[in-house]
């Protein structure tokens, strides 16, 4: 477990270069990433290289006894890149080209631009490849942040006409495909096929989500280029920072090629930006929501199912949010160990010192715009005396998350409330307010670690997956599965009645899906108890499921809405209906019983984590909190944490 | 009466048409619609027609018995056709060309597309103009859906300019007619003159409105053209199926040109997009809201006056509104005879099975995306039973429609809350919820059939149509004329105070008008009755005319609200004020008694409609009502319909 | 102290002029200011000119005893002109060309129009330079609206470069001012900078305030060539209307330029289009909110220092409000009175008569439609028999404003709620309903004639502007300083922490800016007082202050909210948070009180007004009000006005 800290040479005084690391040193910080928006400074001009400053700052930073994350610069092409070509700036979704004057104002696609990159980034592995300071790499600077995954560019236009070619070898089978018959839209040749914006009306939802899968593809090959350039003169770690609550390109296929999963966690900003009710957001207003930050934890901890970092951890105000409240006293610390909680190895603040100009001139750092030491230098240094190694998570419940569904189901909501993400946290809250550590994972890796393993929304479904979710089952494995499941096959049309090839496993059939307006909300049946939904509901018709739960409403003629059945030393759960965690709660308790996994109710805004050699107790609360569960009896000051070491 | 069905033989196996087509036959279908976006199957390559699956379809169709109604596949052209021409796609109000990849997407002006529509449409009239199974046609499909009646590409900026060049000759008419002195806008020659977007600021209404005509004009010719070519070859009833509370165009003057209006009647998407209020969409939340359903139903009577078609009726939930909740039991059948009650003489379903790719996946029909029978089919059945043959609808009450006055009214909203659609809904509210039928009809046609004529925003007013009122009220119609009447001339300018040449008739001036934002209401007394109004109110000044109502405001200066007066063998109403049905109804209710119209208070959600040889009375609320009215006592199931044969 | 109007002879037969001629006078009008917007009548094809009918208008408006304020024409280049050029139409911010056909469309750096402008103004100023019944100039007209200070086209690009070379000199004197080493957004050269629009991301606000300062300059270079082409000419004074909280050029830098300063005064509109509060709305719907003219009143007299016209009143509903309510009765003469209690010369009512056509058709005039008296004549007529010649303005307090701390802090809001316009209202507000009038000044003014200076904002802040404020408090004066004061350099970034070179005059740092979504509010305690803030708060650190309050979240670990030191002979308080008016009062008021500034607590809508011979006493309620302050017992009606002449 160690500490670290986002730092940029570039923006200070050479002389102050020296202090500076010393004082990281105290501070107890270990890693220092440099270099990510530095090429105008490592290239002032075509082909002058200027590496000499960068050399000094790493060794000086080595001197100190730091290790430096090294970055590619590609995520800021200076201007007079960007003048040399005219096939390297994006193209928005309106059709119009997108200028330089701030950040990732290239196309991943542009021929161009890939060239710019061998060259900056061989140049960049040859030169600290294999330098002592350094021992991690970083490539490239959030991908796809600005909306800049999906690009309406000619180089992506070209491009995707060739990877659909490559996917369906005759335009036919594109055609049956995509279902293209519909509306006349049916092509004779690939080279015909146009990007899926500025159509008259909506665009073609498959053709749409292959765009996407090309879109994501892009940012993935464009990934890898670097990668193998780095990999030829280095043996250094690689890693990429991705964002939070960010889907617009795959990170499963994504995370294959990178060493180390990093992410870059703002829990203000997040919370800002998140769909929850203002009194949840005025209750945390100033740590951010706990499930809100650790979903995005689990996930990527999910991604390779080992230990990520958070490259950038926000220590103090964000400048980006629509308002950006000053984080509580304590919330510095408290984030950190959530991280190391839910399994990261490093937590890196963003960033050193407050940038005095620019952009980000709002944004708080470790030190103030001054210099001096903001307040979660202090934080910092009492985590760093905190830390202590610890191994693997350890969790019985995993919850099945796949990009795919993510777009699939957004491209055609049906209900104006439908949010994949939003489902997720329902049903990842629900779990982490029972004290439960949940791993996520994808629904095609191995299931067989986990006792329960729940799927709430898996819309396309082909019969690989359906063998694999029945093999795991068959075998004891618990299955929950939410709405919306099994509707699509991968080409996101419809082959046979939702769950389609899930119908044996799941032993029912869907006759309808309703989709209700905000604000509506309607009722179930579960014995004599009335539990309330809203936004969505599949129309069960079990053929060899049992009914656990029945909608009242008379337009869905008796639907169930909650049906289980067993199958061979396992069991499914299908759960009809869009609902609030609470409600998830009364159909997952005797679940989670029956398994024998322990359960704790946690109060609002305290939170459990555990890893080997070490447990985390925590506490968002603005106020003091005594617990009192089967194990744990202590007291909680307002934002405060406790360990049980193991 | 009859019902019918949209088919799409071209998206399912050939095996699969004969079981259908005896599948529709049995259920009690007579009509089924083909074709409308089959033009890439038609013609999947420039000049290369395949029409033999066409023609099997047809014969198997016409072999079970059932009759076609053939469309041109004209809102659909293939990815070739748009290919081979650089002016075929439409441009959008933000000067984006609009693309390929969904339909509609062709300008009305274009000189090669009316000659690929000429071609298309030659060889499908030749084709079938006699064919057996084949008994009415229909051109296109919705036209003007998805904002495509007003283009802005170069092919509409030139016949914009040729269309204002025969409209006023000389360019000093037009410059006069807009009022151009103001700013400076005049133009010395027609070649000047752009199209109304993307101007500094509003461009001029004058021009605007003008456009609007142009638009308009610019599909009826489009329609023309297509019904000519049909009548060359084929002595069948044309038809084209028109949108709900869509104004882009004006169906008066459409209308001449074809046989038969048809319309597409989706109840739950309307209530979804309308403005109502939360709990009226909650109230009427499987249903939609009765009047807002009939008030299309009337308005598209009128257009003709005589008995349209509801070419495509929702059957179960649609996939386009925001969120799309499934029907009601019963919902089907109600909306059928709803349909049939206010004019219709066939009611055909939308579609035959659900599309199992596309953009309208997750559109119901009567049978599943696997083919197996959906509810709707149950509900098409007991219709098909109850069903008989009817006459004409019979009203003493015409409310005034005119799609200029909606687009000039809302052109210049002045009041934030404005709606034409609007202020027409809170009068046929008023009017059915007292029991009446109403025929809607355009304000110059023949009113001599009605005792009483309301016409809520009388806003472009000429000698002629003042004469035609007049001549009305002097014959002993009763008139009852709503706020913003008379305002303007044609030119959509001033040229005396409002009512401008409606004043004889009237007995008042309007001195001001008041323009309120949405939130603010203020008030009116009725003798010593207070009641209340917002949004508008016109500060009516009475010359001859007898006061009935005044404002309360001092703003106003004694101005009157409400105003009479007696005018040859009958009378004129003036209701200055935008108010909700409860207050229209205060002022109504005495003057439908004075003309001995049966009036009986309805409650909400039920409904009477009546056409020779058949009343209907219909309940769409979620709940049962027991109906104690003068003629009719009943008890209705919730969303039960009940019938009173003559 | 005189009355105009703006009238428009080309809109009406010749005929009309004198009768309308004879009747301004009659009413007590003394102004009537004519031709902004007549250039296609003034110049109908190119070189065409035709200045015949204006002679004539002016001849007669001269004849009958009127002064003439004759306008350049340049507003609305005739449509022949656009044509003629490829360069004189705007672009807008989003790329798009914006076309001809209303008003406003040209581009102030496009050469041509430059050249375009000179030609017409010689013209005008060589015809009417001397013109016995002309006494006055406007150019141009209301600079700015529809959005068109900031254009993004070629012509723009290439000057802006030339405005940064010559501001800059060195790019590298640029790179390090803009801070561009952030994000490697370094040039190369002044040639590679684009305009600040379309990035992928927001564009560091450096360069966007650059630009913003370069249109604003290309606003004034337009208005000087102006200026000097009509003084070669002519000796009568030059005018420009400008509008209300309108902000996108430098006031006090174009004033410069100008003999007269005049605006355009809606108050109803303005009431509409303000963020207050629906119920504040409602109270002032006929009215508008006195404090919200009066602030541009101030402000526009602050410009120069010396009194100021109204170039349009509102004289009944304007047409461009979302809603466009009637005014109350009363409501002309009570905003008349109120222009010259704040300094006005001149009050000139917006139109004559009711334009009868084009986009401003539902705009009153002091005649209608049809040429007949509407109400404001009036309310003209008895505010002409109420004028008698007053002096200067005479206040003992000063608010700072300043164009580019509007910008520069709402370039960067970092809180949602944030506006500097709210800001400046909130203190203004607050100080006029204690009874006292208010200058507004440019913070580098002199400010030795006021006891006190309130700087609610002062972002932007060089050693010279600390310099001058400590001098004025030095000298003995009271300085108020409010959030966000001395964050940054004019550069747009931090060199020190805040508040920078004011550290020594505040006594003070800011450790850190708490930033509040809109819905939280918290509190500081003073003394055993709690107050509420919301919106934004300066962490106030005394080093040599006093503190006078305190914020109670902890955390902000104990940080000052309100400090005051003294400093020389006088004081500077500092209040660090954002406050309601009621708040901002229990710390000014001891201010005032100890500099012996006698304050009086007025009610909501009821406001003083004083100038050399007259105190003004005003009544903006609906209601009637009973007076009882020390000097002032009296009754004021609903929308009544008093004086008290000295």
């Amino acid at each position: 477990m160690k500490l670290g800290v986002c730092y940029y040479p570039e923006h200070w005084p050479e002389e102050t270069w020296k202090p500076d690391a010393k004082r990281m040193k105290d501070i107890g910080i270990h890693w220092v990433r440099v270099a990510e928006f530095a090429w105008s400074r490592l290239e002032p001009q075509d082909g002058k290289l200027n590496f000499d400053w960068l050399d000094r700052s790493v060794d000086t930073l080595g001197e100190a006894g730091l290790s430096v994350v090294m970055c590619t610069p590609t995520a800021t092409p200076p201007k007079w890149l960007i003048d040399k070509y005219d096939d390297v700036l994006q193209v928005d979704v309106q059709g119009r080209p997108r200028k330089f004057g701030s950040r990732r104002h290239y196309c991943y696609n542009s021929a161009s631009y890939r060239e710019e990159t061998r060259r900056i980034t061989s140049v960049m592995a040859e030169r600290y490849g294999k330098h002592e300071a350094v021992a991690a790499w970083q490539t490239d600077n959030e991908y796809g942040c600005h909306d800049t995954v999906r690009c309406y560019c000619p180089n992506c236009e070209r491009e995707f006409r060739v990877w659909l070619e490559q996917k369906y070898g005759a335009i036919a089978a594109l055609n049956e495909a995509w279902w293209n018959v519909f509306w006349s839209m049916e092509y004779n040749d690939f080279s015909q096929i146009d990007l899926p914006n500025l159509t008259t009306t909506e665009a073609n939802p498959s053709h749409s989500l292959d765009f996407y899968r090309f879109a994501s593809d892009s940012v993935i090959s464009y990934n890898q280029l670097q990668c193998k350039l780095i990999r030829e003169k280095s043996s250094y770690p690689v890693s990429h920072n991705v964002m939070l609550y960010f889907g617009d390109f795959d990170h499963f296929k994504f995370a294959k090629d990178l060493d180390i999963i990093t992410w870059d966690n703002y829990p203000l900003g997040m919370l800002e930006q998140s769909p929850l009710p203002a009194e949840v957001k005025a209750h945390f207003l100033r740590t951010g929501h706990p499930d809100l930050i650790s979903l995005i934890h689990d996930l990527y901890y999910g991604l390779k199912d080992q230990p990520f970092w958070v490259m950038e951890q926000q220590p103090g105000q964000v400048n980006w949010a629509p308002s950006n409240p000053i984080p509580a006293k304590g919330a510095v610390r408290l984030w950190s160990h959530q991280a190391f909680g839910h399994g990261a190895d490093v937590v890196s603040y963003f960033r050193w010192r407050a940038a005095n100009g620019a952009q980000e001139l709002m944004h708080a750092g470790l030190n103030k715009h001054d210099g001096t030491p903001d307040r979660a230098t202090t934080e910092a240094r009492q985590v760093a005396n905190e830390l202590r190694m610890l191994g693997k998570k350890q969790t019985e419940v995993a919850l099945l998350f796949d990009y795919e569904n993510l777009w699939a189901t957004e491209l055609q909501k049906h209900a104006q409330g439908w949010s994949y993400w939003g489902l997720m946290f329902s049903y990842y809250h629900a779990l982490r307010s029972l004290g439960l550590d949940v791993a996520i994972v994808h629904p095609r890796s191995d299931l067989s670690p986990y006792k329960l393993a729940v799927a709430p929304a898996l819309h396309l479904v082909d019969e690989a997956l359906a063998k694999h979710l029945e093999s795991y089952v068959n075998q004891g494995g618990q299955l929950v599965i939410g709405p919306r499941s099994g509707f699509k096959t991968l080409s996101n049309v419809v082959q046979e009645l939702a769950p389609g090839p899930l119908q044996n496993l799941m032993g029912l059939t869907v006759s309808h899906v309703d989709a209700l307006r905000p604000g509506i909300s309607d009722t179930i049946l579960k014995g004599d108890e009335t539990l309330s939904y809203s936004t969505w509901a599949d129309l069960l018709r079990p053929t060899t499921a049992e009914v656990l739960a029945s909608y009242t409403n008379p337009a869905y003629e008796g639907a169930a809405a909650v049906c289980q059945q067993a199958h061979g030393k396992g069991r499914c759960l299908t759960i009809g209906m869009w609902t609030e965690p609470e409600v998830l709660k009364v159909f997952l308790k005797p679940v989670l019983q029956s398994l024998t996994i322990a359960i704790q109710d946690l109060p609002e805004g305290v939170r459990l984590a555990s890893r080997e050699g070490r447990s985390y107790i925590y506490n968002f609360n603005p106020h003091e909190v005594k617990l009192e569960l089967q194990d744990i009896k202590t007291t909680l000051n307002a934002f405060d944490l406790k360990f049980k070491d193991q």
